[in-house]
């Protein structure tokens, strides 16, 4: 499946260094030219955060021998922006993925991810994109399953195209290859979390909060859903966009549509 | 409509000191108790983040007279989190408003403004929530319009509920109450930025980007997005929720449904 005229942008949220982004590259280079720009430190819960208010740096990195290779001291989608409007300027990106993301990314995660905002950003822009994560938060996870199963899903995604929805979730159960089940397609599932705050005193006697929480599955009979597939063994692939409409309640509104109405 | 029963959370992502949130303000108080939690500095293209990896600080703001109010070292999103957790624990938040936004969140602005993510936080967690913005970016723009609709519009909401949606997305134009013509309920307009970076070196001669952009509508023809209504001299309502999932292309993606398929 190799081409030398396919381009793939890595990108991830966990930084150029994590062992995650290193498990994708693998993967990535058995399928076309990479280019990598990732964040110069951990962006994890950037969502799509994106830098406005000052400049950005941008830094080749030559820790990946041969591999094109940037780190970037903004957010994932600042890379994903970097990467399209300055370093390939003229080039078309074949597909963009990101992660392996060091925790899961299914449910409600999709909009805190880094990772998945990052694979959005260049859906938005029409790239073919996969966002790629493990359910296991640990620096020192087993990715050799995740990596078995992103070569499968991308194999087979360039094989048969992304015509209706140019955004992959892909959530990986933290098993090994034999465990796993398989792949399903699915929907993100109703499950979110119950926040809590670590709540302390700093050296100077100020209060400080630390965001703490449980995740909640709100509907775990469904089995539509990321959140079942990875509980019972499988990879879970949601196809996702951006568009956050909820076309069913347009109609539920009408009581608004009016012309020159007066309080 | 005042109801001294009803708790409504105001928030913004131009920081605590922004005349929109000031504008807002003094509408949410002609209908219930009113408690105010924002940002301590300007975060607008915060999108959905999270501070996860630092502690973050809550401060009571006395600078609004009488009313409840803190400032947040974290994103727009941390101020809903640390409101709903901390500070009003067991008490039901009857709707939350975020804004009067400084700029657009009209089309694909709605990922990456900090505006709408804490008003989408909180309809996350079931709590009837809608986000105000201007078409006018200037620190001293006019909010006369924008108060005259918000109040109609919360009105009405408060009257007729948010069974269907319970995150609305609103945008008004720039433009006196007269000249504009009515509200009209949309879909997000498919409408995105083509990026630029302004390229530059820095007084050590480092190089450093700094992000630009044009806002480009992709179909100015199609009258159901709020891209068109606000063109078109109307306030614009987008009903939106947090599941990405594109449900119509996961058939589409089948070919990846499988049980123990090898490379």
């Amino acid at each position: 499946m190799y081409s030398e005229d396919r381009l793939i942008l890595v990108t991830n949220d966990d930084g150029i260094t994590a062992p995650g982004i290193s498990a994708l590259l693998e993967i990535a280079q058995k399928f076309g030219k990479v280019i990598v720009v990732a964040p110069d430190k951990p962006q994890s819960g950037q969502g799509h955060a994106i830098t406005i208010s000052e400049p950005i740096r941008l830094k080749e990195n030559h820790m990946l021998g041969d591999i094109e290779a940037y780190e970037c001291s903004g957010t994932p989608v600042d890379c994903v922006k970097l990467a399209k409007s300055v370093l390939l300027k003229n080039r078309k990106i074949d597909l963009c993925v990101s992660g392996i993301n060091h925790g899961s990314n299914a449910g409600i995660n999709i909009i805190y991810s880094g990772t998945m905002s990052a694979a959005m950003e260049a859906s938005i822009d029409g790239i073919d994109s996969i966002g790629f994560s493990l359910t296991n938060f640990s620096h020192s996870a087993d990715f050799s399953a995740a990596k078995h199963y992103a070569e499968i899903i991308i194999k087979q995604v360039l094989e048969n195209g992304m015509d209706k929805s140019q955004l992959l979730n892909v959530n990986i159960p933290y098993l090994t290859v034999d465990e796993i089940k398989g792949i399903k397609v699915c929907e993100q599932g109703a499950a979110n979390w119950s926040e809590g705050f670590l709540e302390a005193k700093d050296p100077r006697g100020n209060n400080y909060y630390w965001l703490t929480g449980e995740f909640l599955d709100h509907n775990p009979v469904n089995d539509k859903t990321d959140i079942w597939a990875l509980k019972n063994g499988y990879v879970s692939v949601v196809p996702s966009w951006h568009n956050l409409t909820k076309f069913d309640a347009i109609k539920e509104f009408s009581f608004l549509n009016n012309e020159k109405i007066r309080v």
